[in-house]
């Protein structure tokens, strides 16, 4: 499964959450059509996807829910849980530190560091604000995989920097700004207006 | 310009926001090599990119930078303001409300709607939280276009079909559910655990 396409993954992420909240509602079954209907997915796409992770469902009996949910999660590395450091709490990094998927399961936010003394202390959601002068003692503490990088877009390449210094090896960067990518740190960025000015052009 | 790709219209909004970066440093004038560089682009592409919509620069001068700057935001229709309204004020909206691209000269949030009355009233950034029973009345008051959707996702559906009723023409989707798209409206998803979760799969 090492080589699944980004597109790939992200449809793998769309059938894991619908197979938890089968699991919520104590479904133990389900057919590949059923499944497509209910959560609005292509019923051909989903059969090729699964089969790609060497799922094939059983002819006439469908999916095994749980079996299907240990097996993705297992695809994306989610039988542990995965520590997250968020730099950066102004409001997206605040509101971020109180985003649930955040703080499920899988994923947990273990810190949120600003480098403005006036914000140190202050707490939001669960966590104090720190200074990001102990990012690199809070990784090795934590063991903090991910980084999410919410700094305003001059301080983000330097912030990177640290961050991949400090030991995280994936970071997720909000700050709207194209990173000079470090070798063997897995990055990716999200873009909010990039999406909004999207939407203007369908708008014109 | 009408078929540009999602893939041209991300790299576009780049080059706009270095651009605009550019033009407030006083510059008036750049090669597409200084330009790839400073801002670790691809000149090829660039060059590519802006040749589809009509933009060659010259040889040896290079681009007129404010020029340009405009015909790139005519592209995106961003020659006016588009005003948005977001629906749910919980974390992920009220960090909207508070985000400054979302409120910058091209885009400005006029609204911040909430069904739960102990919310109503409350002020975030510069907008008081209204009742989402007035959203009808405020898309036809201010002649906003573009709608922003932060309710969970039990309650998207709903309140998706209730945007486009309104009079919204664009979504921009953060509750995590695949959404049934309404005809006529632009609708983009933006799924915040399908980004950790491709992170957490490059970590395995």
């Amino acid at each position: 499964v090492d080589n699944l396409s980004s597109l790939t993954l992200n449809r793998l992420s769309v059938y894991l959450r619908a197979l938890r909240q089968l699991q919520e509602e104590g479904l133990r079954r389900i057919s590949s059509q059923e499944l497509a209907q209910r959560f609005l997915l292509s019923a051909d796409q989903m059969r090729k996807d699964l089969a790609q992770v060497g799922e094939l469902g059983i002819r006439g009996v469908g999916y095994d829910v749980a079996t299907l949910r240990l097996k993705l999660e297992a695809v994306f590395g989610l039988e542990r849980q995965h520590l997250a450091i968020i730099v950066g709490a102004g409001n997206v990094g605040s509101a971020l530190a109180r985003f649930p998927g955040f703080n499920s399961g899988n994923f947990q936010v273990v810190a949120l560091l600003d480098n403005d003394p006036s914000r140190i202390g202050t707490v939001v959601g669960q966590l104090p604000i720190r200074s990001s002068l102990e990012l690199r003692e809070i990784v090795a503490g934590t063991g903090a995989e991910i980084g999410i990088l919410t700094v305003p877009a001059e301080a983000a390449q330097e912030n990177y920097e640290k961050m991949v210094d400090a030991g995280l090896r994936a970071v997720l960067n909000f700050a709207p700004v194209q990173l000079r990518e470090l070798r063997g740190v897995r990055t990716k960025n999200v873009d909010l207006m990039i999406l909004l000015e999207e939407l203007a052009f369908s708008l014109r």
